[in-house]
């Protein structure tokens, strides 16, 4: 008894150690969202230069969250509920991981793009794209500090409007190259960049599935798992 | 004593079993690449969609993976070097399942091209790329099958050249743009499949890493890692 009681103990000072690991690992992912949207649309490419220097700090979190789950896992040989828990952790840190991989694309992207022409307009659309993919990530996030399944489940809604906006985008940017192959290369640059945002919408869903799988032990259908790696929306395909 | 050699060889075939799941989901994501670019490079739209659809299994074979891996690590408890192998499988089993995902989007970029016009030489770029892409995914799994380090280490070396074609190819791509607008949505359809061929190199490399780690217990230094979601090669960030 006595036994059990200190490695019940060890367990839960585990979790929570992982469980502060993973809120500083998404502060880390969120902020690197913030910064890498600034500099873009302020044309900012020291700060762009910043931003793919940082994201070692989350690679790093994540090798060190997966350890630390592992020896927890091999230690306390936790049973079903508690085993859940600790490959949630893993599952939300590898899609944290992915969204700092990224932030990092698009902050490589400001730097390509250097002074390349951008409307105004399209700025504008990925400002909002990143404002709504982060707020998935806060979302999903904040889902799982409050063991909340209501808003666990409204992230996936959410993404559904990221998707639209990106195809939307897509559509608009393409017009423009018609009308104006000189902004070709620029706009590609632009196309990457919000096939990014889009996917850290699928990723800040992923960790809301995750903290669903926590709670309740169960995952939605496989059909209807958004593929994290999908860089096409099923409604950009008609154009 | 007993009871130790029954557990020792339990987990013997707890890894075993790991072993088998990890070439079934290779020899399927190898299968995904060679599937996916016969359907662009004949155009073969029933082809690309089969290919989507089969992306479903891969997914669940790395569902099937971390649980077993999970499993084994909380019933087994094994040791340092134990451990490593049964973490190096997860980590392997989360690059593939990333190649997968990057064949089904190809999948969906086929189907969106629909008949867009194509050069010949594109084409030609684009089964090159890919046959090295499947090449270094091979030698990374024929690596963790022998437990060859050497072999582990080329994986990246080749990895420079599926980089540089990607720049190549989309400088050539930017180019046919420019001189005919028309070309303009087949090509960037195009420079997202070099791109999600580039990236299975990088998924590649992280498979021979992951099989250095398991060999050795070292992964390489983090500076030189190569970020598996990164959708942009330094080399081609001065267009």
């Amino acid at each position: 008894m006595a036994v059990a009681e200190h490695t019940t103990k060890a367990f839960d000072n585990d979790l929570q150690e992982l469980g502060r690991m993973i809120a500083e690992m998404g502060g880390l992912a969120e902020r690197q969202i913030v910064e890498v949207i600034e500099a873009l649309t302020k044309r900012d490419m020291e700060r762009a230069g910043r931003v793919v220097l940082a994201d070692a700090a989350i690679d790093s979190l994540q090798r060190n969250i997966e350890e630390r789950a592992v020896v927890t896992i091999a230690r306390r040989q936790p049973m079903a509920i508690d085993l859940r828990e600790v490959v949630g952790v893993l599952r939300i840190s590898n899609e944290l991981e992915r969204i700092g991989d990224l932030a990092k694309n698009i902050g490589k992207r400001v730097i390509a793009l250097n002074d390349g022409e951008i409307s105004r307009r399209s700025m504008r659309g990925v400002r909002h794209m990143a404002s709504l993919a982060l707020a998935q990530l806060r979302d999903a996030l904040d889902s799982l500090a409050r063991r909340d399944l209501v808003k666990a489940g409204a992230v996936r809604v959410r993404d559904e409007e990221v998707d639209r906006m990106d195809s939307s985008m897509f559509r608009e940017l393409l017009t423009s190259m018609f009308e104006d192959p000189g902004t070709i290369a620029a706009s590609i640059h632009l196309v990457f960049c919000t096939k990014n945002i889009e996917r850290m919408g699928d990723h800040a869903t992923n960790i809301a599935e995750a903290v669903q799988y926590i709670i309740e032990g169960s995952a939605l259908p496989d059909e209807l798992a958004r593929s994290p790696d999908a860089d096409m929306h099923p409604l950009a395909v008609e154009f």
